[in-house]
């Protein structure tokens, strides 16, 4: 059989060699335990420069789920409503720690194209909320997925008008930023502008997918969401007690840009990928604007597609996606394209695919 | 200045070596995320083995504070009750970690001589609950810790006796098992005999202070409890999705018994350190059974011994702590000693200890 | 000004007279508190024959909201989704109650035509539902609202294909009977019928909307849920201490057959309102099968009604509420359509209503 | 058999017949649900005056289970602990509803004679606290119950004192006043004095042991916690839709001092069953400052008592509780000191009392 060609997801990809190398330099002699040793103070250094916010508060947590949930619980009384698109990871994937953590706390799904919120349906919700009514949760959140869980981007300009907007009655802004080194390279960006200056308080790194190993963190800009973070995660067990270690992947991950070049390597991938898509007549569920793609393949084509050892996640009936890393190649691309072709050949049977 | 001697704690102690070296070895290629890897398959058989139980359930997360406070919520309803010693580290030092997880759970701290519950601080709390009453909060679970957070050991004897005891009126029983290496290097048993053996359910396995990174784990042998542990891990954020970066450092942590072997290490510079401190004279809170020793020294002796470079913790006027870790070596026990000498030479000064 | 004519809400309505008058007889002498009374022993009785279950479990409690969120939690573990109708109350106007009680569990709203739950709905959400996945919320409890907020009514029929459907993946099912005196009188059909009969195993009585002054109850035909409801309701303070008095008016309420008289009246007017209306061309949302009606009013119309002493909610640009109750007449009625003929004859002026 | 003298519980006495009076005067005509009726708003008066604070907030709720754990979590964080006597109710008997409602927020027992708080054992918690260490539960609250369970009562000047001392580590103040009338018309004082003048930011108003049917109520001087109020109660189901319902008796119960003389008409049957008892020499766990007596009597003096008509509640070996209430007559105390010399002419038999 084919060597595997990996594009299930940049979970999978392993830990770049930087950062797993990173590791040993911390272990050196002792240290204090929870977070009082010097690497987590450079981290929070680290992070001050490359967010250009001297004052910003930096929890390394151990996955993104964490960071997302975490954070929402400490940005909202839990009779809030937070307001995501229909499509959000939070909303969707992670079976309910937002409430569960934020005491009850309600996640609002509201529509928009291309799986993004937009002004219209955050009006929408604002028209329709029932305002200091306690029958009704209150909206006091706003949550961005950047890129979206379907690869799509926000610009900067787009956040910011809606964060402007979401500020009109008082909410505060959340970003969900599992891959959000590729929004940057995509957008060719800086940090600060698609978070701090684009209105965001409070956002989740996404370390774990752009490459970390187990080093994930929430970064606060807002003073009051910092000081309850500081014992929300203690009681949630959140915090490493030999923190050093997801420091320094921390550190090693966004220093000197490394962060935003494996990005880059990374949608790369998904560029050519793309292309080799479009010229085959594959069609997909939006541009892809990150390191994913959403392919429309007929069900025996994907299946040949994966009996030739090219590995993805079948979403739903018709939809497959493809994730690409760091560590996916311009080799692996071309020899996926290649495997299409021939899957693409394939004759359909009269059986009707199993599911 | 002398090279400092590190005494805090063995969370300060870094990574035993040959865990750091195994991280590499889960980093060839891809792998399925959340725990669908080889890694976390194999560590399942390793404890299996380690702990005689075919059908255990074992779960990675990245604290001793997340593995306590989580089983305990999913071994009791909101209701309950956890008997457990006044002292216990979930009582006293998680910041209400189990009541949080367990939506209320109360935490019931029992009195017994050296640190440890025994037959008749049971028989009292069971004689003045009011069983059935939902007036009261109803004891569903007992937890031991051993060591204890003052370094006293349970017995198997005695732990199975007080299971079976907790037994008669249907609770379950829980460890925390911070430093259950410890215990078993000083015990001198087989790992399922202070655990499975003793009646114990469920129990953490405390493997970060014992020489891991940030893998601590759960272990389960009760189905019921293991059932809620998959869904309740995910919605607190403690699945990590690069799982096979924890599963190997338990692996590697267990295997060939290096767990135990680097215990000993700690448990023997303790005893060396507690012979050291009966020689000169220094009274103790109790017998040091693990890698733990609470000293009770005048300020201005702990005063000078801080100056001279020891590094360890104030508990309480006129009482330090001293912790051994896999990587305090003899030599730094005589030298420490030797700094003792110098300090418990020093004189008392007019002047009180600002505290 | 003219009489007002009350058409807010059943709850506006007051206090059924027998159901006032019964209290005193529940206040001669000392009786044991906390439910330990002959009133609430035999509201148990009353119960099960209206209900044919002699082994019914009923607690009183001050709201729907309580009955509704406190059964639900004990219906489902926290990670469980609450399939629900889009409109469902416990999904719209309860702020978040049953997530808050239930530890963060999820309420999915579903689609459905005639604001209720129908087979292609469920099949739906159990088509694309990852069960058994711990990244999503598992649907645990089916929950039907009958009379729906909308005024439609479901047949036993229609609950008992449902409930049989949901129990196929295990499902629980739950009713939000806020007026479910109002549907058992549209239906004919004895209580049991659209309750246990239909599969339903845990569903509150609605009695205040109904007629009584602040005894609603949950009543459950699932003993697993009892047993947790004993502890819930406690240490939600949902258990008066001077139970009988909730007791008595239950048990007045439900004697003889009151609660379905009282409803019939309530109907009946809501039966007369509606020809009216349709006799003059107004339009409703749904057709009224209880004691609800959502009329399409241009805002000048509703204006002028309400300027005339017709009571009334807005719901939206253009839909204004009525509900009837026990306590609403035949003359009121008729007045009522004598003041919307004035209204219907007002012009419109060139101002834009402000809302 | 003779007539039954009720001594267990002021719950058992029923309603106080000025307040089953009055709830027909709240049921002419319709009236807006969920407390915007007139005498909802007339109780905000009623309260206002007779604690002499214009601004305050006033939620009228079913217990004092649900007054004091939903009043406590708008007090405090989450990771906040509630300093309390040993003995509170809120710690001993609520199954743990202000950890449920306060998202795992803890209760610390202080020690302490007379079953009250004082100077030394707050300082004692104070000292010991790791003040801004996020391993532990921080001090947010300090919360009286006054009179104490078992029947004592703090002094004005004495609350006050604590408040001052609590609030110079920035802790807000609760009064559980399950009993404070009892307490108000034991001291002489203003409603004011123990509550707002001594510092009370927040406390449960105890009208249902007072001489209610269903109706206590949170009392808040503090606009933070108000705020919370209107929140949490609704989606904890403690908002009455008829509402009046509650207010009506809280107005009828509080206006012209009717509440305090109740009270004393409980505080007088006590003063003469505890000067019967002390005639008699029986001892008393605490002198009697309210309406409760902790009696010190052989198992089998308290059966023959028992067995002689009156009701009373077996508290531990040894001990019972009586409960005087508004009902109870100085005929009935005289009446129940006849029955106690028989009793207490009783000889012991052989047997052990089963418990």
């Amino acid at each position: 059989m084919s060597t595997p060609i990996e594009l299930r997801s940049d979970n999978a990809a392993g830990v770049a060699p930087q950062v797993l190398a990173a590791l040993a330099t911390a272990n050196d002699g002792g240290a204090m335990a929870y977070g009082g040793d010097p690497w987590t103070e450079e981290l929070r250094e680290v992070v001050a420069e490359a967010f250009g916010a001297p004052d910003v508060a930096v929890f390394p947590v151990v996955s993104g789920t964490a960071a997302n949930a975490l954070a929402l619980s400490a940005m909202s009384p839990p009779w809030g409503a937070v307001l995501c698109h229909d499509s959000a990871h939070i909303l969707r994937n992670e079976a309910g720690a937002t409430s569960m953590y934020g005491g009850g706390m309600q996640m609002n799904g509201l529509p928009g194209p291309n799986y993004k919120l937009n002004e219209k349906s955050i009006k929408a919700a604002f028209a329709s909320a029932q305002w200091g009514d306690n029958h009704e949760a209150q909206p006091t959140v706003v949550s961005f997925t950047c890129p979206t869980d379907f690869g799509t981007v926000y610009t900067p300009a787009e956040v910011a008008a809606l964060t402007a907007l979401a500020r009109t009655r008082g909410l505060k802004a959340h970003l969900d930023g599992a891959r959000i080194a590729n929004a940057i390279a995509s957008l060719h960006c800086s940090p600060a502008a698609i978070t701090r200056e684009a209105g965001i308080d409070v956002f989740s790194l996404g370390a774990i997918k752009g490459g970390t190993m187990n080093a994930d963190a929430i970064v606060s800009f807002d003073q009051e969401a910092s000081d309850q973070l500081y014992y929300r995660l203690k009681r949630a067990g959140h915090v490493s007690s030999k923190m050093r270690f997801q420091s320094i992947q921390l550190i090693t991950y966004l220093r000197d840009g490394l962060w935003v070049k494996l990005a880059r390597q990374a949608n790369a991938a998904t560029v050519a990928l793309a292309r080799g898509l479009t010229d085959r007549g594959v069609d997909m569920l939006a541009e892809p604007q990150a390191n994913m793609i959403f392919a429309k393949l007929e069900p025996h084509v994907s299946q040949a597609l994966a009996a030739a050892g090219v590995y993805f996640y079948d979403i739903s009936p018709g939809v497959i996606r493809f994730v690409t890393s760091w560590r996916t190649t311009p080799d692996e691309i071309e020899d996926m394209l290649r495997r299409l072709d021939v899957a693409l050949a394939t004759k359909k049977t009269g059986r009707r695919s199993a599911r």
